[in-house]
Parts: structure tokens; sequence; C-alpha cells
């Protein structure tokens, strides 16, 4: 999927949506929405990925993101199983190529890896012999399965993406979420993806082509048609953002704000959230938050990764 | 099951058993025998669950109940999976309702919840949107499945609960097993409860209507059907207690200090024992011990919960 | 298995190789070989093992031996479930011995056992009333399903292990691989078994009787048909030998080396490999090298090890 193609899936593996096109991503989209109308009528898990094993390689902590994707892949029939990074070999002088090749001999799959460094996939996915690389985020570079949760998301409210007018707003300069949900849009063809924050939060302009860099909030509000809101860690805001309720006055996002956009713009977040930081509660609990169906259409994104990668003629 | 009713198992929840009737208590036990006899002769893992997920949600540290409960999630077909605390979101600033509502938009069913303040599971079950919440422990308050797990040993092999005396040793003051064992065999219409145990750590008189309280062992021993030993933990125990084996000679059960007791009288220990602290070693392995057949009962008593909860009309 | 016969798996649990006879070794070989055909036609897990539970019970880090008896005993169908050491009852003063007992009550049938004290696996053996006890390591005395995934991987490659001239190198005073692997080489009939590695980390020569030791790596090499590499640990080199490549001089196994050996010796290791410590990139990744075939042929051993324990008659 690293390439493009009039073929759908014909990557091993997951490692970014940069450079995906839209019939890719729409296959991908779509089955997800399969598999979710399927398990509506159904909750037991499918036989598809019986004898398969997939295996969770975090050497960053996570909670939800390693949930999600065990929680698909043990829906699919797979056999899950965690390395456990703290008692791990890679402490013990093995080089991660060397950790990745013992796993895949004990008959793996799949690897889910989450990395702090940058291209950490990339590096695993050129080293394996068989099994499938899906990039479950690195440093500040790929979350592909974070993205296509918000497409799918996107999609499901608004019957499209192609056109529409998103704005993200937070700490984008570090933030692997923004830069997969910008190459997923771009990909279908979104209108204006303008990205907000202060200064020393956003990215460099040419990392980001096609977009609009602000730091004013309130106008980059007007008329979206979605609001993709992102984590702020206090560790990452100036002394100036960090004092009182500054961040949240500039960069929050409540009830009054919300009104700027399109009366029915939706509230994005990959959470956890942080209520009356970067959102404020009404709006994360309120009608046009889609923050839950993200967690819900998180699972059937993954699934909808792994059974093409592992199952691709399904 | 917080509320009393004719009908069994009208609510969601398990919370505690305070509350509970007799019914409830008796259909919970009953469907406990059952799995016991239907795997005593095949062991192979039921579909009775399957489709179903259960979320093991533990803020305190556990090993027998976290396997407990998990072996009984398993052998019902569901999957299972372990939030891992120590990585969660809810130490980047997250709620516990926040938490709560992301891993049950997960298609999540069942969490077991064991923390170490009092009413967390109640506090979940409220914000819980159509998922179960089974209480594995909260603060000094509630252990019902521990409670189950008693009387279903206690019925077992009294063949009823009714009319027998029991006596509670040890720290009962911080015991939710003592309070949930307390509500279980009230509502079974047990004989005399006596909470025996150094004063300080005696509960108040007006906490545990209907039980005798007293500090001196040897006598709340005379004539009863069953003994229930609670661990205590020496961090609990007062400097004259601590020295020497000062709370053994008083409180310890060992072989001679048993024959108080009815000759068929029983001992229970929740678990794990302090061989020499509360409990003599001929006497935990001895014949009227029944201590591993409740680490037995405790696999079924759970499954019946999980079962009645999640399949409430199997 | 733990006492010479004639008959195949006479015995309950798997402890060590001392004393198992040609017989034994090779039914559990042959087992391991016809797993391994049986899953390269079809992956999905057998039921063989459905309605076993089976512990992993690991006092000692590991992450390749607990992820291969996780995987051998989940694709034979049996449940898994790790015991969670660092928050184990035997903290809270359980002995060893209850903490066998109470799990053993939860109805589970295997437990796999890692300690850094020798015989903490026969000591649970003792003591289980119908559970197996599986070696996944103890001290430095046997490392059983290692040993015979060894044996395994050579008679692969050689047809036989009779009169094969063998090599072991490295720190094994300290090494239950080369314990185990010397016992299973002696037991199916090998030829020479060299022990080499700096005088201090050799065993008393009457510990490993039949065996030849010697510090000089060059001459033991000489028309071998197997090297067997031992990882070595930085902390147990002497000072001479941790400046600098000096281990790695006398001791590394180089291609020029590998010379010595008979043209078609092969290479194992148990790993992790330390690249340039004990053995050089271009030989652990070179044609004679079968350390990735150990891997994955350590599954297979350990599902012959389970299911001939758990299902003796199938």
């Amino acid at each position: 999927m690293t390439q493009t193609s009039a073929e759908p899936f014909h990557s091993r593996h997951l490692l970014t949506l940069e450079g995906m096109d839209s019939a890719d991503l729409t296959a991908l989209l779509d089955r997800a929405a399969q598999f979710r109308v399927h398990f509506a009528s159904d909750p037991r898990p499918l036989t598809l990925l019986e004898g398969r094993t997939v295996v969770n390689l975090f050497f960053e902590p996570s909670t939800r993101t390693r949930m999600s994707f065990e929680l698909a892949a043990r829906r699919l029939g797979a056999i899950t199983i965690n390395f456990d990074v703290a008692n791990a070999s890679t402490r013990k002088g093995e080089t991660l190529e060397d950790t990745l090749a013992t796993i895949e001999a004990m008959a793996c799959d799949a690897f889910i890896v989450r990395h702090s460094e940058n291209g950490t996939p990339q590096r695993l996915a050129a080293h394996a012999r068989r099994a499938a690389i899906l990039n479950a985020g690195d440093g500040n570079r790929a979350h592909p399965t974070q993205g296509l949760t918000d497409l799918l998301t996107l999609r499901d409210r608004k019957d499209r993406v192609a056109g529409l007018d998103v704005v993200i707003c937070g700490d984008i300069r570090h933030s692997r979420v923004a830069r997969s949900a910008i190459h997923g849009l771009q990909a279908l063809g979104v209108g204006r993806i303008r990205l907000c924050g202060p200064a020393h939060l956003l990215p460099d302009a040419d990392e980001v082509p096609g977009c609009e860099l602000g730091d004013d909030f309130d106008a980059a509000l007007e008329n979206v048609d979605a609001i993709m809101m992102l984590r702020i860690q206090k560790e990452r805001m100036r002394d100036e953002e960090a004092t009182g309720d500054n961040y949240f006055d500039r960069y929050g996002l409540t009830a009054a704000r919300l009104r700027r956009a399109r009366h029915d713009a939706i509230v994005l977040h990959p959470g956890p959230i942080n209520r009356g930081v970067e959102i404020a509660s009404d709006v994360a609990d309120g009608p046009q938050s889609v923050i839950l169906d993200q967690v819900t259409n998180g699972i059937f994104v993954r699934m909808a990764a792994l059974a093409t990668l592992l199952e691709p003629n399904a």
C-alpha cells in the first residue's frame, strides 16, 4: 500500500497513508464498513485469520491502539501475542532486525509496530521475510490506522470526503495523527485543510503541501465541515500558554467557538481527551462530537487492514 | 442484582451482595454448581459467551482474582483483554469515565473492576452505556464474587447456609471479603455471625447489624459450623501484636483451637494464606480446610455471574 | 520422562533430559516433526488440547521461550494464561508450593516454569497434584525443550545424531542450555563432545562425564559436524577478556575459524545472539547457520512435549 496503483492492496505492509491512492483507501474503508455491518448482526469472531498469528511489538506505551489492534485480530480469528518489550532480547544486545527475524521464525504473520523513532516500521518491513508490518505509530511521522479511522468516521457522517473543508488544531508539529489524516484526506480529494495552533507547534510549510497554516483558531473555524482536535501535551506548551487557561482561551474548542463552523460540522479527536485543556466537556459530549464513533471505527479499519494484508483474496 | 426482587438477576451489574435476596443468590449458586457438573465431564470451553468481550480493569494488583475471572470468561467462550493500567490513558489526564466509555466503544461487554477506592465500580456502573460492571473488590467495601465463593463452598459442605453459626476472624475493619460474606450469609438466613479480632481491627457495630463482635477468639469459636479466617497484613498490626508470635497466640487458628468448634466445622480462607501468622500449617492442610475448594469454586461463581449478566436467558 | 524406560513418556513432567533414553527422546522428536509437517499444510490451531489450561510461571524474565511455549500451547488449542510474578501472591508471603496448589485448583493442567534457582521445577513437580510441570530453564541446570530443539535441528540436517562430533563453545559453566544439550546428545549416541571456553567458564570435569574440555577453540573445531555457540554475558567475562575484542579473538566464531570444522558443519546458537561478541555476522547469517531453524523447531518440540504430557494417548 506504499505505492500508488489501480489494483488495491498490492503491498504487503501498511506503513503510511502517504502515496496511497483513492482506490486503495476506499477499498479499505469499504471493507471496514462491511465488517461493521457484519458484526452488528453477529458479534462472534470470524475465522478469516484462523491459523494466523499477530504480534504486538510496542516500543512505546499504548493502551487504546494496542487494545484496538488486539481486538481486531482476535475478532478475525487470529492468535495474538504481546512481545514483552520490558524484558526484551533487544535489551540484551540483540538488534531489532534479529528480534524480528526470531519472532517471524515462530511462524508469526503480522507485526503491529509502535516506536518513538521515525521510520522503524519501514526498517522492519525491509527486513521481514514474509510477515506484514502494520505501523501503529512511529515518531511524528505516521499513524495510518488512525488516519483511516478518521476518514471512515468523516465519510460516515458526510457521505463523502471530497470537497470537505477541515481544520486540524493543536500540536501539529509533533503529531503523526495529523500527518496521516492529511495524507488520507488529500488522497480522497478533501477541500481546504487548515492547520491551526501556536506558531511553535505548527509544521514547516513545505512539509505539508496543500495545507493552510495559521495561529488564529477562530478564523480557521469559519465554515469548516469538520474539526480535528489534537491532544496537547503540557510539556510541549510554552510558558505563556501553560499559564492558567491561556491555551484553552486561544485553542480550546468551546461551544461558542464551534458555532463558527458549519452548523453540521463534526468534531473529531484521537483521544485520550483533556477536558478543559483542548476541548470543552460540553463539546466533547455534544451532538456534533464523533469521538466515540472514531473509537468504534478504529476496530473495523484495523480489521480491514489485517484482513487485506493477510487474506488479500478473501 | 443490587436491589431485592423476586425475579433473579434483574440488574445489569454485580457490584455488591448487599441487598441481594435469597432467590438471586441461590440462582447464582445453582448456576455455578451446574457449570461445575458440566466441566467435570467435559473441560472444553463453552460457546455461551462467544462474541462477547470481557475487559480486566484492575487498578490494584491482583493475581488470583484476575486469573480466576479471566479463566471463567474464557471457559465461557468470551474474548478477554487486560487493560494495561501502568500505561493507561488515565495517567495522561483522561477521566476514569472517559476510559470506560472509550473501551466500551470498542464493543466490550463487561468490565471486571478492582480499585482501592470504595464505590468505583458503582461510579463506573452509573456511566456504562450497555456494558456490565463486575466488582472484583473495591476498597474495604465489597468483593461479591469472593462472597459467592464462600457461600457455595459452605453450602456444598453443609448442605445449607440457613441456621449455621459462623465466626469470621482477623482484620475485619479493612476487609471487603468479610463484608460481602456477611451480606451473603445474612441473605441466606445464616445463624449467628461472630466477628473476632483485635479491637482496633473490628468494624463499628452499626456497620455490621446482626453480627456479634468480640476480641476473644477462643470464646468465639465455641460450637461454630464454619470459621472464615482473613489474611492479616503485618502493617495493620499494632506494635504489641507484631512482636514475636503475639498475634498468632491470640488469633492464629491452631489444631487445638479448632477443636473448640463443632467437630465437623470447616475452615475457609480467601488466600493467600500466611502460614504461622493467622493459620497453622496443619490446619490449612487438614481435613477440615476447604481453602482449595474455595479457589475451584471461585471460577464457577464467576462463570455464573458472567453468564447471568451477559446471557440472562441462556 | 525423568527415568529411563522402554515405554515412551511414562512421566508426568518434563524436568530435564538427564536420564531420558533414546526411545523417549526419539518419540518426542518424531512427534515434533509430525506437527511440523501438519502445520506446513494447515496452520490452523489443532483441538488436541482443547479444554486444557497452560500456565506460564516465569520467575525470570524471558521473551522468546515464553512466547514459544505460549504459541505452542495455543496452536494445540489450549487456553494459556500468564501468572503475573511482579504482582504475585508469593510476594505477599505465600509459599511457592501454595501458589502452585492455588493455581492448580483453578483447573490448570500444565505449568511452564522458569526460575533462577536450580531444582525449582523438581520442587514444584513433587507438590503438583495432577498438573504437569515443564521446565523452561532452571538456574544453570536444565533447559530441556531447548535441548530437544537442538537435537531436532541437528537430526534434520545430519539425518542422525549418533556418531556426530560436536563442539560447544562459550560460558558452559553457567549454561543450562549446554547441560541439556549434552544429556540429549549423549542419550542419542553422539560421537565426541568438546566443551570449549575460557578456563573459568568451563564446568568441573566430573560434572560432564564423557566430554572433552579445553580452552583452545581452534583445536576444538577440527573436523566437527556441529558447533553450538553459547551466548556470552559480558558480566561473566574476566577483565582481560572484556578488553577490546579479546574474547572474540579467541572464542568468536568467524568464517575463517568455521573452515576448521567439516565443510558441512552446522552452526547452532540458542539466541539472542551477540553479533561480534561470540559470533561474526557473516557466520550467523551464512548458509551453515541453522539459528532460525532452531527458533522454528522450538515451537514444534514444545508442542510435542505439551501434547505428550497432556494427551499421551492422542
